[in-house]
């Protein structure tokens, strides 16, 4: 990095973009209910009695086996789980409460749980889209350009997975150069996948590597989280428990997350989907405290509606607010952390994709959601990676993030004498109360153009997805990677090459 | 109205718009805070301190000696008052905390305070824009469609002010023209201009006849609102000091807004602007009861704050998100119903306008406000009503409207039967728990489009605006004015008639 470049950092800049400091985020206010305790205790009854009395598949003869020695009901013959609402309870009653997940940058290390709140990336799209190159599938050139932007801007805490799929790169061997980019051009959290055992083994080896510390080390103070989604209704595949289990068993951070989309797979009524979305979350929360008891590990909700007339996945409607905040209530009752995402449906960077992903954010952080999952550039249900949406949500999260700044009122800012030195009728502009405010006064927007509508016009009447456009532009053209220790490198390289003559994640 | 159009209006829709019915919303969510109780009494405290050591400007030699009456100290040679602490809060004590408004349909009457919360329209804006026509000065003619609008979309459910300015109408007479229009083109709550006493008047006798009534019954059962803004800092001028007068004695609602943006009109931070907005909304709402009291009246909020660099006003912003909580919290201190905005400073219909309307109207809705004002088409910081972002904003309070709406939770709603039914790995869109609820399982949209990314590019690719603009249109083409006794209508051209030929406001 060059001086001006460490410089810019100190002052909690990247390059020329006056942007938000990096902080930790607090949530100071209630979390908003939407279900009352009668409510709440209704959907957690439900939820056991489901897992009782209907079960659950985990497509996993390892896991089955596992279950079986726990005192679950392994059906004969059949993948089919029952749990007792004893062993679930006990089980997840293992799980921390809070715990911190640790960054190569020790800066950039996140704390989950309480209070907590922690904005990440977009995850997992299988297409990219740019207002010049238009949509198409991703390559591992987006994938690092992304990253690169991830790391850019300090509101996006964490990379909440491959932020577009590089597809260009062989499925066998894609996770290695994911993470080695993920490693080297950021400093901040990742995400390996759950996709069998020998690719979480693999980003184990790498983090242990980037950080200089062993498993033993790795498991005191640990690096990585992983999602595993149910294939809702109520199952479990096999790739997703052979991952979970080597996290779990590594002491790495599992993030159980049921997709029940309402009126698809779960029920059309948004209490039917809490129902089913909690079971599915308890029993994945279940294993994994099985597997290894004290492991960290998430409540993810994902609950949205279709639309049913076509089928069509909904997000940042309504009824996925509710779901957001109940999913809140539900992960608060069993005292574990609490993933939600900014989802949006829409298909351009337009004022459908602010306001369903502002209704998103407003539910995961009235809901008092730990983990913002999909926070920044996750668009069309997830099917794409917008350059401009990336920018478009840090703005949204930066708001978000200085509006949980609290409210200071003292005799200074309640500011009687800058009233008075005023008085009926004056102005404020000139007052000194004023001027010593000047630089920091109010939040400073990176998107927002406030100009008046005629200066605005002059200037080329740019929406706020060519405003974006320009902006991620500018940070890509200003980008320099994280200092990284040359040793450490060498060994990740090497690790790198090894695991790829090996065949990569040949037995996926 | 044609036999089809009322059939329509029993269905909630209007034309071939699908829309949520006309309702009476109620918030079951408990109000947001950003003050805990010591700050909110040290705003409280220092507001008093204001109105006792600074004090107000009341530019109105009338009101002056009423005040001077009420015991207020009213500054020798000057037009300065000062309030004694306890003149105030035992005049605020004498307003009602909740009350009806009576539209002349009553089915459009509305009641503000305690939970009720309820949607206007854009108000005041001295320029239209859509995209056809681009931005230009407001016409009658626009502000006819702009009240069609109102009238034909249920979420909006009361009429600010002049939605646009009708700027090509001779101010002496525009208020008679204007009011005629809405009361005939809409059936929904309208605002008259607190002016000078004169267009209050006129308002007042329109209304009278619009609902067959006399005064004496309007004050027991008002119909009307009018907004007065404080000259921040801490002044009030004579025209709205008359009109407050004219409104208060007849019993209508007057709605008390300071408009302190923080930098400009008001201190450089947040607690500052809002105990200057306190302290003036709290000299305006005991100046309304000293008038006359238990005269209905509301306590506005409309706190934000400027860029800094440039002075220009910011809307939405995470500055704006707390002075609007906590103006909910001053306004239930004093137990008034509370109004609050959809506010932005965006140029476009664009994501920024969405992102920043969303901030305004959960603040607004978290705060509790009771009366939303400039809730559908206000752009540019007030200087535009927009026909697109009309379209806009209805979607975004409908979507706000549904999330108030309770979620149920009981046997039926939490669908164990659906889902043992379904089984793991099935699928719900073909269950009879789903077939059963195919029609209004989940909110149905105005503006957003969730098809896919294919079938929308094939459709034209529109964004939000494009398509809000195709629905403005579809609503024009098929409204129908409300229906209205004949006579009542003879009787009100003649009434605008009359006092055409006597000048109309010639002494405002």
């Amino acid at each position: 990095m060059t001086r001006e470049g460490s410089r810019r950092q100190r002052r909690g800049e990247r390059g020329g973009l006056k942007q938000l400091p990096w902080r930790n985020y607090r949530n100071p206010y209630r979390p908003l209910e939407v279900l009352n305790s009668d409510q709440l205790e209704a959907i957690h009854e439900a939820s056991l009695r489901i897992l009782e009395e209907i079960g659950m598949d985990f497509l996993d003869e390892e896991s089955l086996g596992v279950l079986r020695q726990a005192g679950a009901e392994v059906e004969p013959g059949s993948q089919r789980v029952r749990f007792d609402r004893g062993l679930v309870m006990a089980s997840v009653g293992k799980a921390p409460a809070e715990f911190t997940l640790h960054a190569r940058n020790p800066a950039h290390s996140l704390t989950t749980g309480g209070t907590h709140v922690n904005f990440g990336s977009v995850a997992s799209a299988p297409n990219v889209s740019d207002l010049d190159r238009g949509r198409r599938p991703g390559t591992f050139a987006d994938y690092c350009d992304l990253v690169r932007l991830c790391q850019s801007l300090n509101i996006v805490q964490f990379i909440s997975g491959y932020p577009v799929e590089p597809a260009d790169l062989p499925p066998a061997t894609r996770h290695l150069d994911a993470h080695y980019a993920a490693i080297t051009l950021s400093d901040k959290l990742w995400h390996p996948y759950s996709l069998g055992r020998q690719r979480i083994a693999d980003a184990i080896e790498m983090i242990c590597i980037a950080r200089g510390i062993d498993r033993d080390e790795l498991k005191r103070s640990p690096s990585l989280f992983s999602i595993v989604n149910s294939s809702s209704p109520l199952r479990l595949d096999g790739p997703m428990l052979q991952g979970l289990m080597e996290m779990a068993r590594a002491g790495q951070a599992v993030v159980m997350t049921p997709f029940t989309l309402s009126g698809a797979m779960s029920p059309a009524t948004i209490a039917g989907a809490l129902a089913q979305q909690n079971a599915e979350a308890l029993a994945g929360l279940a294993f994994i405290q099985i597997v290894a008891p004290g492991a960290p590990c998430m409540y993810g909700g994902f609950t949205s509606n279709v639309d049913m007339k076509t089928g069509a996945p909904a997000f940042g409607t309504p009824e996925y607010v509710r779901a957001a905040l109940a999913g809140g209530q539900l992960a608060r009752r069993y005292r574990i952390p609490y993933r939600s995402s900014n989802a949006c449906a829409a298909n351009a960077v337009d004022a459908q994709a602010a306001y369903e992903s502002e209704m998103s954010i407003w539910g995961a952080v009235m809901g008092h959601a730990n983990w913002l999952l999909h926070g920044a550039g996750w668009m069309e249900g997830g099917l794409v990676a917008s350059f401009e949406k990336m920018i478009l949500d840090a703005e949204l999260l930066q708001m978000m993030g200085e509006f949980l700044q609290p409210l200071v009122v003292n005799e200074d800012t309640l500011a009687l004498d800058a009233i008075r030195e005023v008085g009926p009728g004056g102005h404020f502009f000139g007052a000194a109360h004023t001027l010593a405010r000047y630089e920091s006064a109010f939040y400073a927007p990176i998107l927002s153009d406030w100009r008046n509508f005629e200066t605005w016009r002059e200037a080329g009447a740019l929406t706020a997805d060519r405003r974006a456009n320009a902006l991620w532009k500018q940070l890509l053209a200003e980008f320099e990677p994280p200092a990284i220790n040359p040793t450490m490198d060498e060994a990740l390289k090497s690790f790198v090459e090894r695991r790829k003559r090996e065949g990569g994640a040949i037995a996926a």
